[in-house]
């Protein structure tokens, strides 16, 4: 692997100190594996809940190593490699608050406590209890920072899990035909990511066909509609390799293409590469979307192109910053993020290309190596 | 559909001045859903954020309609049919904060506060420095005794959810072969769960082979590995219909079984047998726990018997009362809940059973109608 852990500690550390953080918790997420490697569960649409689960995590000191505190449940099934450091087991029937508040306490009560953004509420609400005086911070304005830009172990990680979108996109592409259900070529695309190597889907995959005489609109992600000619379809996926999320899309015609669907793929396009020329290091996020939409805008289509151009990636699907424009970051080398523009015209028209890009003094560089060609099938 | 979410906001009112709470918060969750029909998006295992993603969900105060919150892209692509009631649109360039404050205050200061156990870390923070004097509460402690007693309706779903998996368990019956990896057995799961209505698989769907000679656990829920003769395979699997989740297992055998298998598939039935007559309104969780746990013990397999016996379940999988050890929570007549004991003895035998029940008064009645047979194929 290669990610350098202690080190993400040790600079981690520093920001907590600089900060005037005195204690810092994590939940299992990609705050912990960034700073640990401790493995996140797969996602699950209806909670996953063992009991106390709301304990589980770490806590962090400025100056000292991390304690573990994971719960029985937890450590049964989603722990088989264990934890190097200091754990604290928390069994089903233990009193896990009178446990958390006694860490939380350990070296006299921290006065500023930082929670990861997506913490639980209910861990939350524990820590105020024990620590009715703390004042609460959210840990992404200290740790986001070190997240964003990422190392050379990192981007080979998000290239890898790039290049399996690459090649499922390869794959897939004999199987779009009229007659065949959007949900079954999504259920093979989740397949053939796990197939070649991915840990699971990085988000839920989306394929939607659009197009001349179909209402549907880009809301709805996969239905189990049959393809037939004359529309696009939109693929919408990543995997995970190594924690580090990918993220692709293209768009394929069925049957012979319109001469919108050609205007429209051309703009999506130009647009996307208009965004590449802007994603150079001291460039706003914001200016990135502003010269993507520009050309879709320009040619017509700004109603269509409904959401922001990208976002950054790594361990989550959707890191700060957001390539949008509300997002005033400057972006610097390292910084990885996607560019996809869209137009999603409802009866008329949907196409789509996303590509993961990291920030480089000459410009956007791919990750991904699929090619932007039109693909009619 | 019929869920009388009107009603649900009455009891929640009421229940929420019982309890000394002016104000609670819910995200998009399985708390918003049962209060409101709020859909909730499909799970991801990197982070899928919007700008302001934190602010999403629903302020409630007793005696009056909630008002809902909902960020720009949040509305953009999640919901389609948008909500009735109260809206507060916060555009991607809003000060967020600001809204949410004024939200907050609005009509005075609450003293106390109720946050959903899943709310977001950066969103009780954001409480917090909006209402430093606030007293903060979990949530669950008002909603959750409202929502473990399941209506006519909800029970519905959970049946319909239930007989998904029961049609999916026969047909991928014939796919269980030597050859055939897990991966491509699972992902087959996934596909007809939804091809059958599902909406999402309710959490990661399980398949593994245990047996004499194969030293993997039941940690690793799904390997690439090809299935051979002489291993159980152990399904563990659900879907969504209508918000409700359900959760189903069996085992089945590829070849000819040896004596430990025979005799480890019937003790997990005759477990299973136990908690089903255990529980009954009036017992606790844990009297239902023991009562499995019990025949497993007696048979000397009490080490490899490693988790809780069950869950209850309805809008997420796992709800309390756990039905564990250190839950003394009296079942009530229609609590829903799994019952699903197994040995799982890694180099040797592995097997479950797991349905879905209602608590009632004649005894557990199982939602799922899938017959409990030793299947070996």
């Amino acid at each position: 692997m290669g990610l350098d852990h202690a080190g993400r500690r040790a600079r981690f550390s520093d920001a907590l100190a600089a900060a005037g953080v005195d204690l810092a918790f994590c939940p299992p997420s990609g705050d912990l594996e960034y700073l640990t490697g401790f493995p996140r569960r797969l996602a699950s649409f209806g909670n996953f809940e063992y009991a106390n689960q709301w304990v589980a995590g770490a806590l962090f000191r400025p100056g000292t190593e991390p304690v573990y505190v994971i719960p029985q449940g937890y450590a049964a099934f989603n722990l088989p490699g264990g934890v190097n450091g200091e754990v604290v087991a928390v069994a089903n029937a233990d009193d896990a608050a009178a446990i958390f508040a006694g860490l939380l306490r350990r070296g006299g009560a921290p006065r500023t406590v930082a929670v990861s953004a997506r913490a639980m509420g209910a861990t939350v609400v524990r820590i105020l209890q024990a620590l009715p005086e703390v004042r609460l911070v959210d840990l992404d304005t200290v740790l986001g920072p070190l997240r964003r830009v990422k190392s050379a172990d990192e981007l080979a990680a998000l290239e890898r899990a790039s290049l399996i979108c690459d090649t499922v996109m390869a794959e897939i592409t004999s199987s779009v035909a009229a007659g065949t259900t959007e949900l079954e070529i999504a259920s093979e695309v989740d397949y053939l990511m796990r197939r070649h190597g991915g840990r699971t889907p990085s988000f839920d995959t989306g394929v939607f066909a659009m197009g001349p005489g179909d209402g549907r609109d880009a809301t709805t992600r996969v239905s189990v509609n049959a393809l037939v000619e004359g529309l696009g379809v939109s693929f919408d996926f990543g995997t995970v390799v190594d924690g580090y999320c990918s993220d692709f899309g293209r768009t394929i015609q069925l049957g012979e293409p319109g001469p919108e669907y050609r205007e429209v793929y051309e703009i999506v396009i130009a647009a996307q590469a208009a965004g590449i020329a802007a994603a150079i290091p001291g460039n706003t996020a914001a200016e990135v979307h502003r010269a993507t939409r520009q050309v879709i805008v320009d040619a017509g289509y700004g109603d269509w192109f409904r959401h922001r151009t990208g976002h950054c990636i790594g361990l989550d699907t959707h890191e700060r910053p957001f390539i949008s424009e509300e997002d005033h970051t400057v972006l610097e080398e390292g910084m990885t993020f996607t560019i996809e523009p869209s137009v999603f015209r409802p009866g008329r028209v949907g196409a789509r290309v996303e590509d993961l890009f990291v920030c480089e003094p000459g410009g956007a560089r791919s990750l991904n190596r699929y090619h932007r060609d039109m693909v009619v099938v």
